[in-house]
């Protein structure tokens, strides 16, 4: 990245932070398509962050996160006044944005409040993935001044479940019904729920669900903190502020054990790590474009050696060449 | 690897291939388990290989393709006597196993039988995880003389449909109904389709989700290979015959064309990227561990780095040490 291009972003980043939504969006598509771009930028607001809190929703889709996310911004802005941004994520779909389309029908209606901010994300290129993107992008809208981020992620599968748990408090999407519970259990929700959901709660099988989740979280072993769990009815908005303040609760017992600090470190350990495996995956694919690289992958296809035997000759041409280009660690 | 398990795994081999299946078993362990002792193994297992065909199932949950599996080895077993080999792969759920379990219990029908090998996968621990250890498996069931597998996966996420394309022929389940071809095309399904099965034929709307199927697959464009739909009723055994021979042809397209030859290069080259990603993985592991490293993620902690500059100077670390205890490549 050259001077330019970073003084353009840090002169995106006042403006956004002095509240231009233009230059913030901006901003956003630079996080999402491109992570050395992202990485510059990353500087910048590495050092301003550290004041918002973030909320992750997941679930199954059609279980309504869209439609509680959306209630509990109503509730937020009613009873808090709190800005509010969301970033709306679909690993799923980078093509077609179906669902994306979707969601920002139902949020609609905040879409003349100035002090909330809707953003959908896909994967565009983003080096390391929207598992990387994100915690980006939720520390660029906290450096720019929103006080709380809401991610909702898309369907459950790996993916959605890594963008959800880079949050401060993740809260999990079932509905009531035979099988929703050991679903969620199954596709390893429950491990990072700190607060549950039971949405579309006017429909019967509430009390059961109820049970079996309370089960299945009593089977995962003693927690310093028992996930509540909620009932709501997001169209109606029935449930939506003792959602709230469940996950206020949850923001508190994490501030006064410090485990909001101990989460943060760790998590940015991870992105750390992340990055870094997008790094060595990128230098891999321009080794395996390289003349040698193509000389490994030919002996190969020629079955004159073997994939493990391939990827150990790569991991050395990348190592060579990246250590090649950068001083000696001082020991 | 001390060369004593390595002689271990040859012996096994051995044995494996003269139709042992304890023996077999336990090598499956070997490669589900540990990336290390699997590419030990995969050097006698790649000379052997080459002469089996594999067929990979994919759809969502509950869509019945492990009644079809179970289906499809009845008719070849009844009609072609081919001995057939079944990988039942689940990535979502390592702990439970729970439908693992239920799909063992589907194929029961075929536990006399000699020439029908079963083996449910997942991950326990293998350097890259499924995507890796899968093509591996197979490769160890042909070199041991299965001359055609079948891999089951369970659910739709993006893992799965990577354990799917390392097979030859791919084939879809989907159900009739609205939406399930929508689904379909929404989780990247029909770009890897070479086979669509539309199961559970017995219900309505059976035409209209062919038709649906058929207009999506005009619009991924002009395709050399179009993929047939074939309708089933898995639990009947209606139209597992056309499966199969809508696979049959599919192979032949494949052998005839010359595509199989270039795909199977092709898995090879990414097998090898793959395996190269999981050792930088590990490197980095290893690295934050390390006094240095510990160092690098205390910074970062502390704020006074962001995790970009972490993620570089691991990515150093990284590169040096591997530099440094391997030879300069010859250029």
């Amino acid at each position: 990245m050259n001077r330019g291009l970073r003084a353009g972003a840090r002169q995106l980043f006042e403006q956004a932070a002095s509240g231009d939504r233009g230059a913030l969006a901006r901003l956003l598509s630079l996080v999402e398509g491109d992570g050395e771009a992202g990485g510059e930028l990353g500087g910048i607001t590495f050092r301003q962050a550290g004041n918002a809190y973030s909320v992750g929703f997941t679930g199954a889709p059609g279980s309504g996160k869209s439609t509680l996310t959306s209630a509990l911004i109503t509730d937020i802005r009613g009873r808090l006044g709190l800005p509010v941004a969301v970033l709306a994520v679909d690993p799923s779909s980078p093509v077609t944005g179906g669902a994306i389309l979707g969601d920002r029908v139902r949020m609609q209606e905040h879409a003349l409040d100035d002090a909330v901010f809707i953003r959908s994300m896909a994967s565009r290129g983003h080096l390391g993935g929207l598992a990387a993107a994100v915690p980006e992008a939720v520390r660029l809208l906290d450096a720019t001044g929103w006080p709380l981020v809401i991610v909702e992620t898309v369907g459950v599968g790996q993916v959605e479940v890594e963008v959800a748990v880079t949050c401060d408090t993740v809260v999990v999407v079932v509905n009531p019904g035979w099988g929703d519970a050991v679903q969620a259990n199954k596709a390893g929700l429950l491990e990072v729920a700190d607060v549950l959901a039971i949405n579309k709660a006017d429909r019967p099988g509430v009390r059961e669900t109820a049970r079996d989740l309370r089960n299945m979280l009593e089977l995962s072993g003693t927690l310093e903190w028992t996930p509540p769990i909620i009932s709501t009815v997001a169209s109606s908005g029935d449930g939506v502020p003792e959602l709230w303040d469940a996950i206020a609760s949850h923001r508190e017992y994490l501030e006064q054990s410090g485990e909001l600090d101990r989460r943060r470190a760790q998590r940015a350990g991870e992105e750390a790590l992340r990055i870094a495996e997008a790094r060595f995956a990128k230098a891999l694919g321009e080794a395996a474009a390289s003349p040698e690289g193509v000389e490994v992958l030919a002996a190969l296809e020629a079955r004159g050696i073997d994939p493990d035997q391939a990827a150990a000759r790569l991991v050395e041409e990348v190592a060579h060449e990246i250590a090649g280009r950068s001083n000696p660690p001082l020991r």
